[in-house]
C-alpha cells in the first residue's frame, strides 16, 4: 500500500494539480504534451490521460504513457449490474494496454500488498480470484485450449514482512518464467477522501509498492522486469494528517469566507502548504503518526472491488472467457 | 463498539470533564461524591475512581459505582513481562469487584463487538481465549473439580448482522443459565487519540453496546440482566471527526499563541465546541461519515491486549489458575 | 456437527434402511405410514418422504413431517445456471413448510456449528449472507416495506465453546423476539462417503444440534422452542471409522466373490454389523478416535452450499426478494 | 503438502523400511552406510539418522545426510513447558545443520504450502512467526545489531494457484538475495496415522514440495538452489486410501488369527501390498479420491507446532535471542 506524503505528487494522476486546476476552472487549453480525454457515462465516468512528451512528464511528474481513471460510487455498492458495466469498461481498457502478441500470451498478475491488513488486501484478493492455467500449460496440455492464456499469480508480502524488496522478488520470478506482461494491483493511498472506493486507474507505467521503511522503493516497470507492467490500483486508506489537513483547509475557508480578518487569514495564506502539513504532523505524531483512515465497511468492498479487477482480468487475457462467465468468478 | 459522538459523555471515567479539569490544572479539592485515587506503578497507572452519592452521579454523568482504569503504553508492545505484571492488577480489580459468594461462582463473559472488523473484535477474542467450563460441570462433573467456576462465554454479534438488540440474546441466555456474575468485553470508542490501544477500563456499573441503527442502545447491567455486569473495555478506535476537532485546537492554539490577531482569536473561541464540531461533521461529512481512525498494527495489538483480558478473567474467576499458568492461555 | 456413529440411525431420511432397501432391491410395495415420491430432474433428484402415522415413524425411527432432499453433484461445482436452478426449488421447498400467516412472517435463522473448523461453518456462513431486517423494521421502519419479513439471524456457536447448550441459547432468544418460525443450517456427518456435498435435506421436524460430550443432545423442535422449527442440513464429514467399515464391506465382498471360500465368508457374515464396527473401532480408537474425513476443497464447496442455501432462504421469506436477485447475495 | 503415495517411499527417514524392521524385529546389527542413534528423553524421543554412503542412500532411498526426528504426544497438546524443552532441542538440531560462517549469515525462510486449507498452513504460518530482519540491515543498518541474523522469509503459495512451481520462486528469489542457507517448513503426509502432529524431522538434504499436478516436483536442494537447504516437516495428514488400508491389515490380522481358514488367509496374502492398495484405491476413488484425514483439532495444532519451529528457528539463528526471550514470539 502506497504510503501518501502531502506533495504534489500523487499515485492518481487526475489528482496531479494541472488536471485538478483544469477542472476547477474549467480551463479548456491544452496542457503541452498531455492528452486529456473525459468520457461521462450514466454510471461511471472515464477519464482518459494520456503524456506523450518530456514537456507533458515535466508538467504531470509521470512518465510517458496512459492513464486511465474509472470513477463510480457504484464500486462502493453491491450492485452486480453495474458492476458487470464496469467489467466491461476496465477489461477493454487493459486490453488496449496489453502487448500486442501472435501466439499465447504469457500473463503474471501480481498482487500487491498485505494479507493481514484489511484495506490492503485488495492485490492478494485478486490474485485469488483470476484463472491461473501456467501449470495446466506446462504439465497437462491437453486439459486446456486456446481459449486461455497462460496465467500464473503471485502474491509476494509487503518488505515488513518478508524482508525481501517486493521488486526483487517478482524480478527474480520474471527471469524464470518469462511472462510477456505483468499485471500488477495495489491499493493506493488517496490524496482526497472522497476517493476512497470509488475509483479504479490503470497505467502502463508500472508501480511502486509501498517500500515502509526508508522509502527506497523499487519500481517495477518494463526497464525494471523486462517486460511491460501494466498497474491496476484502488485508493482504499488516506493517512490522518492529509484528511486533517484537507478537512482544516476547507474549515477555514468557511470560516474565514464570513471574517474581515485580513491579517490572520495572509498569515494561513502565507504559511505555505508543506509547511502546515509539517506542522499538523508535529502535532499529531506523538499520538497518532501511526493511525490510518479507512471505511467502516472495507472488507466488504474489497470484495466488490476485488471481483470487479479480478472479472476484467479473465476477461482481458484470457480469450474463450466473456462477460457470460462473470458470475463464475465471483465466489 | 461504541461510537463516540463530540458531547461532554465519554466512556472512560477517566476522561469525564471533571476529572480531566482537576489533573490539568492539578486542583486538589475534593469531587463531591467522588472518590479518585491514582496508583502510580513503573510500567502502568492505575485510577480508582468510586462514584459514591447522586451528586457524584451529576458531577461524573455515570451511574454510582467503581471505574478502575490500567493505562500503559507497553498494552501496544510484545512485552510479556510487563503484561504478566498487567495481568496481575487486572485479576486482583476484577476479583474486588466480583460478587461474594459461598460457593463455586457461575459466571457469563459476554464478548461484545464484530469479529468482522479488526478494531472491534476484542471482546469475540477473549470469548475464545478464556478457560469455558460450565458444560463440563454439567455433562462430566468427574472431570473438573473445585479448582475452577462455572464459566461460559458467549459473543452475540452486533445487531447489524442479527437483527437483534444484543441485551435481548444476553438478556434471554441469563435466563437460562442463571449466572451470578456477567463479565463484558468490549473495544470503546476513545475521546482522545492518545487513549488507544493504552487504556483498560474496568467497572462493574454494565455496559452500552453500540446499538449503530437510531441509538437506541439497551444497556446490559444489574437491573436489565438480573445480575451484576463487570464491563472491561479498550478503546480502538477514534472516529475521524473527533481527531480532526483536536488536531485543530491544539493546531490553532498553536499558531494564534504568535498572533496579535485578537479578533479572530475570539471569533474561534465564541464559536463553542459543539458548534464547531457540528461545522466539522457537515464538511467532512458527504465523504467520511463512514470512516474511522485505527492503528496500522491494530491486528497485532488485538492479540495483546485479548491475551492480557482474558488471563485477568481466568486468574480471577478460576480459584486453581494462577500467574503461572498464564502462557497456556496465550495462544 | 452431528456425529455420525454406526447405528441405522441417520441424520438423513434417505439414507434410513427401509428406503434404501426399497431403492436397492427396487421393491414396489409401499411403507407402512410413509409416502415417498421420487422427482428425477436434469441437473437433480428430488426426494420427498412424508412420515404420516406412528407406525411410519417406528419404520423410519424420526418423528412425523416432511423430509425433502435434493441431491446433485453440481452441488460442489462452481456452476451458478444450475445453482440458480437448485435455488428456486429448495426455496420452492422452503415456502412448503413455512408457516401459513396472514401478516408479516418473523423468521430466526439459527446457524450451527463452529466457525473454526471448515466442515462446520456451513451454519454461521449461512447466517451471514442471508438479508438481516429484523432491527429495521423495529428501529427504521420507514426504511422497509412489505417486500421484506422480519428476519434475523445468530450463530450461537458450541458447546465446547461457549460451555452452554445451544438450544438454551436459542431459547432464551426465542421467549424475547418470538419469531413465527426458526431454520435450523447445520454440517451433517454422512453415513456414506458419496453423499458428502452433494445432498441437501429440508425438513420439518427440528434438529439435535452435535452435542460433543455426553451425547445429551437437546433438540430443537416445537415443542422445545415453541414455534415451527425447519432444519436444513447438508453432509459434509464422515467419521474415520464409518469410512473404513464401508470400504472394508465392498472390499470384503468383491474378494469374496471370487473366492469359493463358504467357511470365512460366513464368519465375516456372522460378524454382525454393530460388532464388526466395534472392532474398528477398537483398533483405530488409540491413533484416530479423533479423526475425520473431508474433501481437499471443502473451503471452496463451503461457499457454492453456504450462497444457495442463503438464497434459497432470502428467496423462500422475503416476498420483494426473487431469483433475480441471487447475484446480490453472492458475495 | 506432500501427498502421499501408497510405496516404500516415505517422507519420514524413520517410517522407512528398513529402519521400521530393526525397530519391530528389535534387531541390532548395523545398516550397511547408515548410522543410526535414538536417544529417549522424558518428554520426547531423538532419533538421529545419518546416511553417508552410496550403500546407505540404496537402503533408504533416501540421499546421503542428516535426518533427525523429533517425536512427542506432547506436540499435540497446550504444553508451555515441554514445548520449551522441545524448542530448545530443534534449535540444537538446527545450528548443527547451518553452514558455518565467519560473518553475519543470511538465512532464508519458506513456508511451503497453501494458507487456506488447515492442514497444510505450517509452512505459512512458521513464516509469519519468525523474527525477520534482513529490510532493516539494509535500509537501516544502525537499528540492529550483531544480536540477530539477515533473516527473510517468503510463503510462495502452491502450484495449483499460482501456476508456477515452487522451486522456480524460491530459485528466482535466491538469485536476488543470495542466501547462505534455506531453512524450508513443509507440512508432510504421514504413513501412519499415529504420526499425525507428533513428529518434526529435520534434515539438510532439501525437500520436494507437493506438486499436485502431474507430480512433476523440482526438489529445493543445494543444486537447485545453490545453498543448502535445511527442511523441517511435521505429517498433519494421511491421505484416506493409506489409513484403510492400515487399518484393514490390522483388522484382517486379528479377524484371522482365530480363524483356521488357511486357504483365504493365503489369498489375501498373496495379495501383494500394492495390488491390495490398487484395489481399495479402485473402490474408494469414484467416491473420495478427493478425501483427506485430519485431526478435529488440527486449527489448534498448528498453532503450538507452528510457535515450536519458529522459536527454535529464531534461536537457532540470531546469536542475541535466547530460549528466555520465546514468549515473545508466541503471539
Amino acid at each position: 500500500m502506497e504510503e501518501p506524503g502531502f506533495t504534489p505528487r500523487t499515485d492518481l494522476a487526475i489528482e496531479v494539480g494541472a488536471i485538478l486546476e483544469r477542472e476547477e476552472k474549467e480551463v479548456e487549453d491544452e496542457l503541452d504534451g498531455v492528452d486529456l480525454h473525459i468520457e461521462p457515462h450514466e454510471n461511471y465516468k472515464k477519464t482518459h490521460i494520456e503524456i506523450f512528451s518530456a514537456a507533458g512528464e515535466k508538467i504531470m511528474s509521470k512518465p510517458m504513457g496512459h492513464y486511465i481513471t474509472i470513477e463510480s460510487e457504484y464500486l462502493k455498492e453491491n450492485n452486480p449490474e453495474i458492476h458487470k458495466e464496469i467489467i466491461e469498461e476496465v477489461a477493454d481498457c487493459l486490453r488496449g494496454l496489453l502487448p500486442t502478441h501472435s501466439g499465447i500470451l504469457k500473463v503474471l498478475i501480481i498482487g500487491l500488498g498485505n494479507r493481514q491488513a484489511t484495506p490492503d488486501t485488495l492485490g492478494p484478493y485478486v490474485c485469488d480470484k483470476v484463472l491461473v492455467t501456467r501449470h495446466l500449460a506446462e504439465f497437462v496440455p491437453e486439459a486446456i485450449d486456446d481459449s486461455v492464456c497462460h496465467l500464473s499469480s503471485l502474491a509476494p508480502g509487503v518488505m515488513g514482512l518478508t524482508g525481501i524488496e517486493t521488486s526483487e522478488i517478482v524480478k527474480g520470478v520474471c527471469e524464470h518464467i518469462h511472462p510477456d506482461c505483468i499485471i500488477a494491483i495495489d491499493a493506493l493511498g488517496a490524496r482526497s477522501a472522497t476517493r476512497i472506493n470509488s475509483t479504479i486507474q490503470i497505467s502502463n507505467t508500472g508501480i511502486s509498492p509501498g517500500a515502509g521503511i526508508g522509502n527506497k522503493r523499487k519500481k517495477l516497470d518494463i526497464n525494471t522486469m523486462g517486460c511491460p507492467v501494466i498497474a491496476i490500483g484502488v485508493p482504499t486508506v488516506v493517512d490522518a494528517a492529509t484528511l486533517i489537513n484537507d478537512t482544516m483547509d476547507t474549515l477555514i475557508e468557511s470560516m474565514l469566507a464570513e471574517s474581515t480578518n485580513a491579517e490572520f487569514y495572509s498569515m494561513l495564506r502565507d504559511l505555505g502548504d508543506q509547511e502546515k502539513y509539517s506542522l499538523i504532523r508535529e502535532v499529531i505524531t506523538p499520538t497518532i503518526g501511526n493511525l490510518f483512515v479507512t471505511p467502516k465497511d472495507m472488507d466488504e468492498v474489497i470484495m466488490y472491488l476485488g471481483n470487479i479487477i479480478a472479472n476484467a482480468i479473465n476477461i482481458a487475457v484470457h480469450p474463450g472467457i466473456t462477460i457470460d462467465d462473470v458470475n463464475k468468478y465471483r465466489y
